[in-house]
């Protein structure tokens, strides 16, 4: 049939068979869009199919297996053979986006992707196609759903990681091995996606530095409920002068941020520049429907017109020692002269202190401080010097804080 | 040139203005995004320029005139004339749509207007292009920055809904005549639009009913915060079935939604399907750089692709007597059964209580309470007969209320 599209699905785990059941339901919304009817030239199992013969049958490929082996293989080459290609794929467009843009850009199709960050949320199409002349300043958020989920219920509960790692394991939010989630390196992937295409620059995934929630404590999220503060696991892309930092880390939000509320598995991104002052998005972070929603979205847009393919323009520095407000926690003695030593630290040192609570008395003695923003590096030699001090009676406990407040 | 692209801007007020200082300061970005350089063609004033002489200059033209004379006749032999055409005129979309959609498809060119809906947040593009195949349930937020921060300066200080318009008007967050903004009037323009592309139908701006924020008290406000409520002026676009229900109203929001902490001048509009849960966009609702960007962004689409006109798909009834919840407040005597008398109205109108609480006493006494979803006639015969006890001391307020509670 000439009115028809004909797509190959590569992979059929829970993303790719809710996105075949979706193609069925939606044929006739996406019929009465473009004017061509979806049909499902094949479908690539790990154990069933073969990728040429789908290939030789299809307009558009949707990739929909994960990992870059075979995902990388089969998307280059589909690309090189003029088809379309829809990817959720984030480590594949994390760690080959270069090569991928090229190939799609050399063959005049189109490179969609945006099941691959932040679920439903259109992320990248925002990015690219209604911000594509805006001068970004930063895109930063909730990119993991995983490590959302643990944080809200352990503020929540007051329970351990580990206690809360395992029940979210048992609700299907954690893998089994939940160490790219827990760890950020799923969050460094998406964010070095973000930076890529809002600074137009290229990111490789080895210049992202990223901090996980492994280590996170009930008592620090109990101490900073006190400040007004949740914490998050963040991916942060910043523009600074001609440089960007790239970084995952946990952080605390007060009260009022755009980003505080969002809890359990849903993701959201926050895009700041001048010209838009900022749009904030959020919705689910995962799901089978949800990711196939956002897969079906790129075909439509694909058989809809073209689009331009991802293409750089500058060649930004990626920089480290970006400024950073901090909570920090100390277990100390409960003597005199202990403040006064520590704030002198700090001092001379140049950071500067927003506030302090002192908890607890003799042996549970802590003080619980916020700093105001200052270089990674100054606040970074603060603590290894505060971390000598004899009186300190547990290493000291520092996570980063965004110092914005809001009504 | 050849690479240039003759952009014919009609207006220059604040929008205007904005606009042309941003094309001159990211022409070199939108050159690098779409391979072309945007040039001023012409600026037409109220009082200086020629339309002709723009027009036949132009490859684009922007439309920030505002209100439907003369620029619902420019607009339409811009299309017909062959150009794209760039609109920030919510009202010239909601009254003429259909007709300037026609002509756009006719004429085989673009119209987009993203800039008429939610200032800088891309709802049009994320409805129209990320979920065109979409079955979408509900689109609704708030959409009128002004009643926003009028509500929420309410909320904050207690302060008279005209004491709060004056200051209000002071800050530039409110016209001198601010009656189509308190009263509805602008939003309804708003969520009509959202409703035809989210549905594919036609929606005339006389099916949308729609009431302002003029009669809400403070301590409505301040009895509502009691029960976790905060108040938001809506738009509102649900289906029902093979019907679609349009309102703008103010309504009260359980802590924990997506659009409670939504403050100030800010607007949002939430998305939601079965295949997407939900999503969440919010930010700036105005200002003449913002617009300016959402307007450029609709250029630079242009520049760079084709895009599918709306189009009409199905002709849904715009239906009224939907469910809503509602928030009753009563000065009533304070005499033995009072209480009894009101919840066998309700009983026997078939709506139920959530929640009830007695303030004051003699005098002084009011009952205020949540009731949960019922056909908003049968809450309006309950309300009818309420109002004719003769305990009631002042007449009853009504406002509605999202059920749907959060953790």
């Amino acid at each position: 049939m000439s009115d028809s599209v004909r797509l190959g699905v590569l992979g059929r785990g829970t993303v790719g068979g809710a996105f075949v059941d979706l193609v069925g339901e939606r044929a006739d919304a996406v019929e009465s869009a473009t004017g061509r009817r979806p049909e499902i030239a094949g479908v690539l199992r790990r154990s069933e199919g073969d990728f040429d013969e789908i290939l030789a049958g299809s307009e558009i490929v949707v990739e929909l297996i994960g990992g870059t082996d075979p995902a990388h293989d089969y998307v280059l080459r589909a690309l090189r053979e003029g088809r379309h290609v829809v990817s959720a794929n984030k480590q594949l467009i994390a760690q080959h986006g270069d090569e991928l843009f090229d190939a799609a850009r050399e063959a005049g199709v189109q490179l969609r992707f945006e099941a691959a960050v932040a679920g439903v949320i259109p992320v990248i199409r925002v990015i690219q196609e209604s911000l594509p002349a805006t001068e970004i300043a930063k895109v930063f958020g909730i990119v993991n759903g995983t490590t959302n989920f643990i944080l809200t219920e352990m503020a929540t509960t007051g329970a351990s990681y580990s206690d809360v790692l395992a029940r979210a394991q048992e609700l299907g939010y954690a893998e089994a091995d939940p160490s790219d989630d827990v760890g950020g390196a799923d969050a460094a992937a998406k964010i070095a996606i973000l930076a890529r295409l809002a600074f137009h620059t290229p990111v490789s995934l080895n210049q992202v530095s990223f901090e996980g929630i492994e280590n996170v404590q009930p008592d620090d999220l109990a101490y900073a409920k006190e400040f007004g503060l949740s914490l998050k696991l963040l991916g942060v892309a910043e523009r600074h002068g001609d440089g960007i930092s790239v970084r995952v880390f946990p952080c605390f939000l007060y009260r009022g941020h755009p980003l505080a509320p969002i809890e359990g598995p849903f993701n959201a991104v926050m895009v700041e520049a001048p010209s838009i002052t900022e749009i904030t998005m959020s919705g689910p972070g995962a799901g089978g429907i949800e990711t196939a929603s956002a897969v079906l979205g790129d075909v439509v847009s694909i058989v809809s017109g073209s689009a331009p393919v991802h293409a750089v323009r500058e060649r930004l520095e990626v920089v480290s020692d970006v400024a950073s407000a901090f909570y920090l926690h100390l277990e100390v003695a409960d003597r005199p002269g202990v403040l006064a030593a520590i704030t002198k630290v700090l001092g001379d040192n140049e950071v500067s202190v927003k506030s302090v609570v002192q908890w607890g008395l003799g042996d549970d003695a802590r003080l619980v401080m916020v700093m105001h923003e200052a270089p990674e590096s100054r606040f970074g030699a603060a603590l290894g010097e505060i971390a000598k001090l004899e009186f300190l009676r547990a290493p000291p406990r520092a996570i980063r804080v965004i110092e914005e407040e809001f009504v």
